[in-house]
């Protein structure tokens, strides 16, 4: 099918044509809304118009930024790689991604369960709202994603074919490439002006050297390291839950990279939204379940892995027979351990890059008080130089946590 | 143009088709001769019979390994990787590769020029015959074509573009992922049988879990660590000279992989060299200049490669300004002695895969007497050991050719 932008209306007869999603609407009357508020794409909410729990999410990539227009060129490809890291993300992991009811490369479009029940995390977060399923659903997430398409799973074919299907979503590679890892530590016009001027921590930034040294080891581990598909931009805005369920969504980041940056992302946003409470709530009951949510998922993550692992006879890197229990036993310790160290310096370059660079989040950049904010962002360059410095002399989980306490 | 397998006559009539090739040979009649005792491809040598010097050599790949016959099947996509590597390694380092006249990547064929007046690396060192430029040219050679492939030269969309060309040779890959890093240390029945069998020195290193254990570090890193791209199979057999000139030729293994790679292979296959005259010629003068020529390719790679970065000013990895020139100094002079060590790691896995592996080398298994045949192995063993246990500590080259010299 050739591809062709849909609206409010021809999103209707174009799901009309698709059986999955008549099956779901039976002969019910659709309507359609446009919902999206994000950045990229279209987004529509498509509902029977005689039983409104009956709704479908619509996703339609356009060949343009659609916040800005058509001035600012896009390739729709992104929604290839979204589509396809959705469907093999849903494979691995059906409970933690939403149902997918219709997917078309050809027209970048995406048809999928509505989460009407479900809040996005950061809000939830920010909110103080505690989720008790979460560490348990996330950390299975990651250790079955990362786990499942990784050379310690997979046969050396297999791997190869997965990096072919997501080599070439460079596009959005390269905007983590210049905004998670360069731009935001350095002049640049598309960082956040108003806040640069004049500002001593700016300044302080752009000139720590041996920081931004560091930064350009993790940036080009990010480039040079085809562990697993990774979700490529698992903050807490890429997460929707409520008590029971949680779901993963926004995969267009998606492509075979580090074993630790999907991790790192989480702990860059658990530990943003720590010092968002810090400063702002002072909430220090949820300052400990933020720290202890980090730990759990850390920590189950690392079990669940290993678990994993264990029972895994042959893959790519690892044939029967090849060495003994014990040491196999001692390998796969070793490798977590450095999976885990890695998580650290990328959370340290998610964390930074939130303060200056072009894309903040809600709970630093959004707090109104000018004095807070500023406070807000010393404490999360703090904790992000931390993580920077020391990512690779990290032994134990609680080290983690101790950085983020200690900094103040 | 559709594949057909040619022979000693159609690959005259094929050739008349070519017009580089015509050229070449302008009105004179042409004979062609099989030429090949490679395992894997058929080889001609099609020359005027009017003037002999005027001949160029033909490569075709069947699918099937030619040392054995059609019933093992190999795919022939082997030659579209070779195809695809000489033409970038020739457009990078011209005069250290083969001139190319034709190649088709449907017929599985290249046609390069005859190196009639070379010889293989492997077979003048053994004769203890010193080449000149050999440093000064491999060096070159390892410098301009990892450096122009990686990510410290291209931009990010040209790296993918080069990882998306060679990912999918897959077969070869997999070939050095076993027989390089796993079969030879372990009972396989692809492994030497006369050699393993009731041989102590075989129980010892397939019992050697700390060796294996580093192994496995190295072979995760072959398999995810898309640097460059490398030759893939650099061993002196892959190398044509004379005192004048040096080519490097059959890059089938090519793919973009880990920096250290190619490097490693070549000190390997030095150093097999050296244990070669330490048992079986006893040539001291000989053994110096084998050291010597490490020392050498290892520092001018160093000062070369260096060279090239630093008057790089953008790069997928590094924009201009974002670090200052002292930093941008230290970080190179650390990641250039990175992959020094890490072609030490790659050396010793080369150097102990050909003592019981499928493929061994002429300078030691080709030893006739038994005893001095097992002398020689144990001493390959030893320093692969040292090799792949020492190799991340490694502070200067000088190190490097301690552990060669020190083994006995």
């Amino acid at each position: 099918m050739e591809y062709k932008e849909l609206d409010v209306n021809s999103v209707i007869s174009y799901l009309k044509s698709v059986d999955e999603v008549m099956n779901y609407f039976g002969s019910d009357d659709l309507k359609a809304d446009e919902i999206g508020d994000g950045n990229l794409n279209y987004v529509y909410l498509v509902s029977s118009t005689t039983d409104s729990k009956k709704a479908l999410i619509v996703k339609q990539a356009v060949p343009y930024l659609r916040c800005v227009g058509e001035e600012f060129a896009l390739g729709r490809q992104r929604m290839t790689y979204e589509i396809r890291a959705l469907s093999k993300f849903k494979s691995i992991a059906p409970n933690l991604v939403p149902e997918l009811y219709h997917v078309s490369e050809d027209m970048s479009i995406v048809v999928m369960q509505y989460l009407g029940k479900h809040i996005i995390l950061r809000g939830g977060l920010t909110d103080a709202k505690k989720y008790p399923n979460l560490s348990e659903h996330i950390s299975t997430y990651l250790a079955q994603t990362l786990f499942k398409t990784s050379s310690l799973y997979l046969d050396s074919t297999s791997k190869r074919k997965l990096i072919d299907e997501f080599n070439s979503n460079t596009e959005l590679c390269k905007l983590t490439e210049d905004f998670v890892f360069t731009f935001a530590y350095m002049e640049n016009e598309t960082n956040d002006a108003d806040n640069v001027k004049d500002n001593q921590l700016a300044k302080e930034l752009f000139a720590d050297m041996e920081f931004k040294e560091r930064v350009l080891d993790l940036k080009y581990k990010f480039m040079t390291a085809p562990d697993a598909l990774i979700h490529g931009d698992l903050h807490t805005g890429s997460i929707m839950l409520n008590e029971e369920e949680t779901y993963v969504i926004d995969p267009e980041f998606a492509f075979v990279g580090p074993f630790g940056f999907d991790i790192g992302a989480l702990v860059a946003n658990l530990a943003n939204n720590y010092v968002h409470h810090t400063i702002v709530t002072k909430d220090e009951d949820f300052k400990e379940y933020l720290l202890e949510t980090i730990k759990e998922i850390l920590e189950l993550f690392e079990s669940k892995f290993l678990q994993l692992w264990e029972v895994q006879k042959e893959s790519a890197l690892l044939i029967d027979g090849y060495i003994d229990d014990k040491t196999a036993h001692r390998y796969r310790k070793k490798f977590l351990k450095s999976i885990i160290q890695e998580s650290v310096g990328f959370a340290g370059c998610k964390m930074a890059r939130r303060v200056f660079g072009v894309a903040g989040v809600a709970e630093i950049r959004g707090i109104e008080d000018k004095k807070m904010r500023r406070d807000a962002e010393a404490l999360v360059l703090k904790i992000a130089r931390e993580f920077v410095m020391k990512y690779d002399k990290i032994e134990a989980i609680d080290e983690i946590l101790e950085i983020i306490k200690s900094a103040r």
